[in-house]
């Protein structure tokens, strides 16, 4: 951070140039390519085997490896980053981070910069990249997977299942961050087939759940708490809008839990799709409008498995 | 399969057997850990860096890889599978897919199910796994990154963003698969702080865009369209929700894009967050019902980060 700038300001130039004009690299570059800068890499939920092949090469090649922390499996760390400084980003300021990463960067040092889950998740990834290209140091963005993909694999079941779920939504309950109004777990619990997972909400299972009754919701509706998932101490919990509350007090967990309401945890209850049912047999005009048109790729693409 | 079980009948048996007891391999096995029989890889978005490392391992491990076909980037397969047999999905029923697998299990052929994406999101894998374990075969799931996640990194933005986008939907349109009623698309974007990501939805974003609109939507909101994310030939198209729908037609695209709406996808317009903005300097019992609950990990663990 040079003397003149505080981060606000950094963040608030980057994005008035942002509005103004579309980053030239959005279009010259695809995710997942090696970019000239500092990666911000998603470390996947725990496991050093969720993490990407991209992300395992660039914290091998890595000389500074700037980590969340507690946040991060310690085993992904001692597996990949053996060679390389490591520095917990827990308790600095981006007056701090910055110029830690900006001045290695610029003595030559293959910085990374490496968050839990995927950066684009409740990553707060964004505002240090601001802050770092307005320094004149180039960064971008590497993928990875999310504590709910790891959390339902857990589970044995997926978030979305045929006639039992249509719809995933990511949310946090309301607190500090989030007010009462913005809160929307309820919404997403009333449309009745999406399942709904909770980020940062472990603290707040308990009153969670009781908004939830109060507002009229089934208690025998399914949760699914994953503590750590994928980590060596993971545990899982189940029961119902109605029991999970005092099942968490009970197992003691204030944070680092997913939280997974709705159907999709049993796994049960769903049919069959479309998808491997004489798909083939279907002719292309079988309904102009439905999902066969998703099929341009390739005559014989099944629709349920496009873009995922 | 045997000749006497169909599909459907397994999943059933399968889904009565999940009601009554849960499977003991969700508390003996974290997510990320190898386990017997077959897995049901998530492939990622489609670059061969963005695979998970053990995905990687098991696709090298391969004898026999069953993938989605033209849904999962054929250089990933020429990189990990190249020693394996390779069989598509698309064209196929269970009927078909079933004893494949299972005969080539019980002949001691290691045997990977390749799904793209993650496989819980839009993937009709469970159905398969019940199939396979009636049949005495076991599964287990390999979570990983979601398209939605390229998308985003390729746009240099979150999918959440600090006083922008609070949560975070994946949707899919109503079509031949959900009815009029079970599409939520407008219900999300109503929210107005929620970054809404639609799978399956690429034939239908001028219809899914005028019902928005009719809904009396602001069309100045953005859409960003992401097609094949992370695949060599990904293209990105950029526009509001009054006017992508005709850029779509343009460049043609039917399947196999990702559609982002909401504020998040300029990145613009967002506040610093609590995250390293002295968060050291703030007291535990600063506000008992805030998220720094979420810090009984480590006290100083921030939340805004945690189980992502």
């Amino acid at each position: 951070m040079s003397d003149e700038t505080d981060p606000q300001s950094a963040i608030d130039a980057q994005g008035e140039q942002r509005r103004a004009e579309l980053d030239d690299r959005i279009f010259e570059h695809n995710a997942g390519d090696e970019q000239e800068g500092i990666p911000f890499v998603g470390a996947g939920p725990g496991d050093p085997r969720l993490l990407t092949v991209a992300g395992k090469e660039l914290l091998e090649e890595a000389d500074l490896v700037v980590h969340a922390g507690s946040l991060v499996n310690s085993e992904l760390l001692e597996e990949y980053c053996d060679h390389a400084e490591t520095v917990s980003s827990i308790g600095k300021d981006l007056e701090e981070l910055i110029p830690l990463m900006r001045d290695a960067h610029e003595d030559g040092d293959n910085v990374v910069r490496l968050h839990s889950g995927d950066p684009a998740i409740y990553g707060a990834a964004l505002e240090q990249m601001d802050a770092l290209e307005h320094e004149g140091v180039p960064t971008y963005f590497v993928p990875g997977v999310t504590s709910a993909f790891a959390a339902s694999a857990t589970l044995r079941t997926q978030l979305t299942l045929n006639e039992v779920s249509n719809h995933v939504a990511f949310t946090r309950p309301q607190g500090k961050t989030l007010t009462e109004e913005d809160d929307h777990i309820g919404e997403f619990v009333e449309m009745g087939d999406v399942t709904t997972c909770i980020y940062l909400g472990t603290h707040a299972v308990a009153d969670t759940m009781d908004r939830l009754i109060d507002d009229g919701h089934d208690p025998e509706i399914p949760v699914a708490v994953v503590y750590h998932a994928s980590w060596p101490d993971e545990d899982v919990i189940v029961g119902t809008i109605g029991t999970i509350g005092e099942k968490i007090e009970e197992a003691g967990y204030r944070a680092s839990a997913m939280v997974i309401i709705g159907d999709a945890v049993t796994g049960a209850g769903y049919e069959r799709s479309y998808l491997y049912d004489g798909w083939a047999d279907r002719g292309p005009d079988d309904d102009a409008d439905d999902d066969s048109s998703e099929t341009a790729d390739s005559e014989q693409t099944d629709p349920a498995e496009t873009t995922q």
